[in-house]
């Protein structure tokens, strides 16, 4: 354990301004070392909040955050920002139900000026902030905290671009350059920032200088020599200017700094904040995902988000050992896809930075060339698809359910109005847990129900997920499966498997009370409500819905005939989702019957225990219980 | 007129492949008169195709496109291709109900690789198809044409990072630059690509080696001015590349080329498929929009998207005089802006490359500091609008319906989640006409309704809009309104104007026997069709819903309750929006009532006279009065 002598004396972040260079250092080693002990403790993002110390402390020494703004993009690095902005002693509570979020938060700290789960907001709302400034006639500096795989999302370009164009004073980019996004980082502008740190930029530009220098006519080939051999490297700098891509979209580059020395940090941020009375500054420093602690240094990946761990030995704490593990959906979708990719040369899978956590590391592991990660892009990622299906081929694009919403028009524009067969398969549909509000997986239904040509379906369990995405990849039109994050059912698993009528239910009761009709993560809880009520002596028809669009209306129509009410049970935000498919399609033709909706309502859901949150949106066993029982009483 | 013999003889663009270069430049004229005649005929967009003639020519010439893909990035500059593809003959039914679509679209020709209304898309698109041609071993080109403007959008920098990754061979972005969007172009992207084009890009280089050159040290000052001399304009242009952004993004860069130039692009096309054996190829060719027809040159914007004209006198025909013009709603929001910002300095407008469309020009007039045009980038139009926002301003972003889909994440991740005082003001909701299934704007109600904290309303009139735009800046919450394209209805407008109560129908008529339920322009058919129910003995409730969410529940519920069913009205998808959150409020409250749902079918909706098109899917006056006739038949 360690000791924070310097962090605990800290009343307010305001007295880091005053701090000397070797202070400034301790505080940084002690921030680290809580980091460490804390989050071993309770598990949370690791490894970039271990590269963004000196930073964080080098900012607070330069800046005074309750007048000057930063927004820390996604928002995995600002632990230490939280640390030391008064939220230290509440880490315990780190990502728990009413305790700390995990990401910045506007209602957690006056010092959290903008909030963000999702990548690549922070240019744009940085901006945004700074024209207010300069339309109110304030005076403060505007910072964006962006990282290099943040920035290969088209919504950062599109701030430099503007921000760029406006000349916009006291405004600074600061790309945090680890070399990583979660998984290790694509795209050519990735390959450019290798240059520029490894020093092949210059070698570049050497080349290229050389190569005009030769082209000095014969005549003056004394000169030539001359030249080649007095150009300077001081001289040659001068023109080699690493970041010239920025300066060309109007702003001054700093860089590369390196960004655990705090010295440098000093130096350059004062140089910055002169530089940008001009305009717009972008300062690159170059940093490293899990420095300070070995074992995070050594595999960034595995430590970027961690369950408790002992922190000495270097080892994540195992879960219960006793109790069996079951496979995840995840990792059940990936080996599927693995299964029918080798069967179908057709077939490629596609993802925006999130290989390991859609499980297409599977595929990408036993066909690479099958295999397209794309970085944090999910706009090119959907539409690149559209054109792989255009030729041909079938498309399965395995992205998070809360960041498919970034290809929204994408889905729509591109691929449904021309109807291609792209799957979309959606992992985290749901209530995602420690995440919280930007995370979990909730509109999904209500914004691809509105989408023409689409193909909507969940599955109950792991198999069904299976035979969801073998019909998705086969239905010639785009098809979406959602399936929820953690441990799947452990059913027996089909071998071979085969393919799902696209718009059937299933039915799995027959009854004459009650019409339960519940879809994908839901449909077991259903089951056992249904064999409650039962006990109570209440018949209950319960359908799997499998299909959200086209939804089963004639097997719905009949069980809701059948009897005096029906219960929808999804996963799902309550506005035109789920239930909205089946109480439309039953007031559309005429059938009038009391409906009892069981979804997240249309208010914002907190981070916390999945479990717990179930509850409190009333979507546990003992809530579905007790609401159907209530909804039962007032029809009588 | 202008005649066409080499047009005319045409049989199949193969054919362009053996013309001589006199002939390509014969038949670019002729392709272009054509154009002149044809559009002044039937109206059309104009500019954007004059700009492409020569390079669409030129490209026949070079690329076989049964076999090689390509990909015009909107189509708005893709005339001369359907002119060329066996479509010349279908000109006279240009945009027309049943006739040819203004944009791309795959079933129209076997030429119309990949379809598209909204910006930025064939990067991405045509990467895609050079990546299935890879993986199945075919040998073809993929080409994306795209404009400067379209190049402004995050999504085109995704695509463009991603293909220099992949070092993808035999693919080519062509960027048509020609200075513009719609309205002139904005960002520092455009900045650059006019130094390039003025030359003041070499003129920096230059400043920036004679700098380097002078810190060559003292001791070999004569070296350095011998050098000065002697650095040969030749030896110059090998360092200062122009296009260096491109080519660290992974691109070979060829350019600028002049556009019109069949010489040049012959040329510049010869080589670009030499280096394309490399890898990725960005050529710059430089147009006029407009260019070739005197009038379209000078005002390019005037000439952007034009009705009918006299191509000889250079002037647009006008509608029927006799008939007094009734103001758009477009202006009717534009000049209310100017007043309410006027009055409130916190007041700011932004918008996406849609300054005249919105009718936010007239803030930019009025009042340029509080109006913001950030270019083709709806994303960060919106997150730098929730910076705004967070700093005290009132932000007002005007953003047609269908675009604003590009910003769907930033609606919900950045502004709703954080429940940030934005206003979105959706121009062009409904169904637009001539453009088509990418250009309505169907979809807003039900991908707006699903998130928390949003305000969503529609107008049934200019006045009822200009009430509704003060509620939703004063509202303290994100809000939306819905207006559609074209006159508004010519009634009073109040002065000054009030704030609406959040949440509030207005009851229009009571009755006994049907409510009529309606949303924004639906609301004067719904009066329409009361009255003539009324004639047949049925008695209506009529209630403007004015609020979609949050939805006057109670309201609905009375009337409901004292008729026996109800009729929703809107111009908008039927799956998820208003009438789906009037039958889901009933429902959920117990009513169980019949319900005529009159909306939008889950179908594409394709382009033509918008009158047509209404009545196509059963929104027209007959078609409702007819629909609810039969409607009410089947309830006795």
């Amino acid at each position: 354990m360690n000791t924070y002598p310097l962090l605990d004396s800290l009343a307010a972040p305001q007295q880091i301004r005053h701090f000397s260079l070797p202070q400034l250092e301790q505080l940084a080693e002690e921030v680290r070392g809580f980091l460490i002990d804390s989050v071993s403790e309770t598990g949370g993002h690791f490894s970039s909040n271990l590269g963004t110390v000196e930073l964080t402390v080098a900012l607070f020494h330069h800046f005074d955050f309750l007048l000057d703004r930063i927004v820390w993009d996604v928002g995995h690095q600002s632990y230490p920002h939280k640390i030391l902005t008064g939220r230290k002693d509440r880490f315990p509570t780190l990502r728990q139900h009413g305790g700390l979020s995990g990401f910045l938060k506007r209602d957690e700290s006056p010092y959290d000026h903008f909030g963000a789960g999702h990548a690549s907001t922070s240019i744009s709302a940085a901006l945004g902030m700074a024209m207010a400034r300069d339309l109110q006639k304030q005076d403060f500096t505007s910072i964006a905290v962006i990282g290099d795989g943040s920035m290969t999302a088209g919504m950062a370009f599109e701030g430099l671009n503007q921000a760029g164009y406006l000349e916009t004073r006291k405004f600074m980019v600061i790309l945090n350059d680890n070399d990583m996004s979660i998984n290790p980082n694509v795209g050519s502008l990735q390959g450019y920032l290798n240059q520029i740190i490894s020093g092949q930029y210059y070698k570049r530009w050497r080349d290229r200088i050389e190569g005009a220098i030769k082209a000095i006519p014969v005549q003056s080939v004394s000169l030539r020599l001359a030249k080649a051999a007095k150009w300077s490297e001081e001289s040659f700098k001068r023109i080699a200017v690493p970041g010239l891509l920025f300066e060309d979209l109007g702003f001054c580059y700093i860089g590369p700094v390196k960004g655990h020395d705090m010295g440098a940090l000093m130096k350059a941020l004062a140089e910055a904040k002169e530089r940008m009375a001009e305009g717009p500054v972008l300062l690159h420093i170059q940093t490293q995902k899990g420095y300070g602690y070995t074992p995070a240094e050594k595999d960034p990946l595995k430590w970027h988000g961690v369950t408790a761990f002992d922190a000495e030995a270097g080892e994540m704490l195992k879960g219960d050992a006793s109790k069996p593990t079951l496979p995840s959906f995840t990792q059940v979708f990936g080996s599927t896809l693995v299964d029918l990719a080798r069967q179908d040369e057709k077939i490629v899978g596609i993802t925006a930075a999130m290989l390991d956590g859609t499980g297409l590391n599977l595929l990408q592991k036993a066909i690479p060339e099958r295999c397209f990660d794309v970085g944090i892009a999910e706009q090119h990622a959907v539409t690149f698809a559209a054109g792989l299906a255009v030729q041909g081929m079938r498309p399965v694009c395995a992205i998070y359910s809360t960041f498919l919403q970034r290809g929204f028009d994408q889905v729509l524009h591109d691929v449904c109005l021309q109807d291609l067969p792209v799957t979309f398969a959606l992992d985290r549909a749901g209530i995602v847990g420690a995440d919280g509000p930007t995370h979990h997986g909730l509109y999904d239904l209500a914004y691809l129900r509105c989408m023409p040509n689409m193909i909507l379906m969940a599955p109950k369990d792991e198999n069904e997920l299976k035979r969801m995405l073998l019909t998705a990849i086969y239905s010639n039109h785009p098809a979406a499966l959602r399936y929820p994050r953690g441990s799947a059912l452990g059913v027996t698993l089909d071998d071979p498997i085969t393919p799902l009528p696209v718009g059937k239910a299933e039915l799995l009761a027959e009854g004459s009370d009650l019409l339960i009709t519940a879809l994908g993560a839901m449909v077991a809880p259903a089951v056992a409500l249904a064999k409650q009520l039962e006990t109570e002596g209440i018949s209950c028809a319960v359908i799997n819905a499998r299909f959200v669009k086209p939804l089963d209306e004639a097997l719905h129509a009949h069980w809701a005939t059948h009897t005096r009410a029906f219960v929808t049970l999804e996963e799902g935000c309550e506005t035109g989702g789920f239930g909205t498919a089946v109480a439309e399609a039953l007031s559309r033709r005429g059938i009038t019957r009391p409906w009892l909706c069981c979804a997240v309502p249309d208010h914002l859901v907190q981070h916390g225990d999945p479990r717990m949150l179930m509850d409190e949106e009333g979507l546990s066993p003992e809530a579905l219980l007790r609401r159907t029982r209530a909804f039962l009483q007032n029809l009588t």
